[in-house]
């Protein structure tokens, strides 16, 4: 093991080893935000999709086209594209969550509120759609109009689900893949369509992405109940507070005796949350074990992340990919 | 001139010519808009895409694909993915325009607020994109791509534009361009595209519909200034205290003298309104005769629509086309 697979993060080493495409990618998100006719729409955008972004998903599209051996130059604008159609969901849900919390955000600058981010996500969605055309492959499209269907399906999953005890794990799923997995999916598996991969190669390609993203996720609403607010970016007992039902609560509300069905009852389905609740959630999930089952939960969808690029070229890249399961999961490790 | 000609309305004997089709259309849409995953977006967007609409945008599609004498089963998806891209639209411009005018709604359901007007939108976006992708036609993509940036932009200018008094007839005729004619242009050139016919049809069917949506959108301004609100579902003056600069306003400010002047920047500009400024801004129109002019320039416009139609075939279709300028002018007439 070199000092650099030792020291460097396998999202960092992957950054370094596509880093030529990644210029061209943010060269070409920088190009394609910008309105001739609006030309204040990339104020909004920049410092959605500025340079400092980790740019998770577009690297999976350069990697999966690297690993396939692809030469041509659509692979960037797939890239971009992915990167567009994130940003778009990202600005489009915080009128989501501003509507439900309703945050009362001072609205100094009439493109700063919910009508820029409706009309700016709008503008990324067709600016995506554009550059996708671009590559003039038809089946590149239809993974993505697949994929944006799915996104929105599961937005609107999410929000009836929210609150609701009968919850399933099933439903819980396919608010995952809407929320994160598609556009993870569809990332890897256009990198090998635009490359002319095989079907086994491009359907190894989306399982990997699917699987990724689906333990992305997991561990993402784990760590609302276990993770440390400041490092993630965000509050534990968040989801708990806003009656999200997530994974360890889903399993918990299963296993719940009645005293703790009406807890769960008042603080999730009635939104009833006092001090010291988030506590007793916790060690509600801690009785039934359902954090150790989660993690467990995220675990195999990792393993089948890892056993899907087993069909793919042997490629240093891949590696990277493999590598890049694990780091997803150090989070709650 | 048959009975049929002279009692019924330039749109319904275009309904009824195109009948067959129509019901296809509203089958596609009833169809596409069920969601397996997320079964309450049907109940969001039925009041919407109820069989009871107008259609004007979807039988723009379906009347340039018959008169290129199109056989094939995809003008129906174009029409349906065209009212899909309008009903999108027009749920996204909601959240926009209850942003503005900050209306404190009610929010009995979580699903009848901006959280569905904005997630709906992108559900029916979605739908829209996948139907235009099994038409199988990339040039078709194309068009619906551009179109969809158009009026994405159109939309961000039109509010970077509001009360700012230095708004030119360019600016307006982009924005003009972005919330109306943008799709309209669209609907008929895929008509013609997915036809088969000749580039000068399809530039003639292009610049058919741009013209007809240019003026159809210049008689909906205008009507805000003069029309009767009940019968034009709009209440007049709604432009004027929003502060959005129509053409018959933009050519009084262009002739104000200095106390007119002051008047516009008071009202328009500042969003001061008193009792009384509507009647006087309507006195300053007359005054200037912008009223008259922007007329005339609708006319300008419907006598471009019908110009365009003459590189068409000879169809009793194309004559329905001709008719229906004119019953778009009959407004202001």
């Amino acid at each position: 093991m070199s000092l650099d697979h030792a020291t460097r993060k396998p999202h960092d080493r992957l950054a370094a080893a596509l880093s030529d495409d990644l210029v061209a990618v943010n060269e070409m998100i920088r190009a394609r935000m910008a309105s001739e006719h609006a030309p204040r729409i990339p104020e909004v955008t920049a410092h959605l999709v500025s340079a400092g972004g980790k740019r998770l998903r577009p690297m999976l599209t350069l990697a999966a086209a690297r690993i396939c051996g692809y030469v041509g130059p659509y692979h960037i604008h797939l890239a971009a594209t992915v990167e567009f159609i994130h940003t778009a969901t990202l600005l489009h849900d915080d009128v989501v969550d501003e509507s439900k919390q309703r945050r009362g955000r001072p609205t100094a600058n009439l493109l700063w509120d919910n009508t820029s981010s409706v009309l700016v996500g709008d503008y990324l969605f067709a600016r995506s759609f554009q550059l996708m055309v671009e590559t003039g492959s038809l089946k590149v499209l239809d993974i993505l109009a697949n994929a944006a269907a799915t996104i929105a399906e599961g937005e609107v999953l999410q929000l009836t689900a929210a609150r609701n005890l009968a919850t399933t794990e099933e439903i819980y799923l396919k608010v995952v893949r809407g929320k994160t997995a598609a556009l993870f999916s569809a990332a890897t598996e256009v990198g090998g369509v635009i490359a002319g991969a095989a079907p086994d190669q491009v359907r190894a390609l989306f399982e990997y992405g699917d699987a990724l993203g689906i333990a992305f996720q997991i561990v993402d609403d784990l760590l609302d109940y276990s993770g440390v607010g400041a490092e993630m970016g965000k509050n534990p007992g968040d989801d708990f507070r806003e009656g999200k039902l997530t994974l360890p609560v889903i399993r918990a509300v299963a296993r719940a005796d009645a005293e703790e069905r009406d807890f769960w009852t008042r603080t999730i389905q009635k939104g009833r949350v006092a001090e010291g609740d988030l506590d007793h959630a916790m060690s509600l999930l801690a009785r039934h074990g359902t954090i150790e089952s989660t993690r467990a939960e995220a675990m195999l969808w990792a393993g089948r992340a890892k056993q899907a690029l087993r069909h793919l070229p042997a490629h240093e890249i891949r590696d990277m990919l493999h590598d890049l399961v694990d780091y997803v999961l150090v989070r709650v490790n």
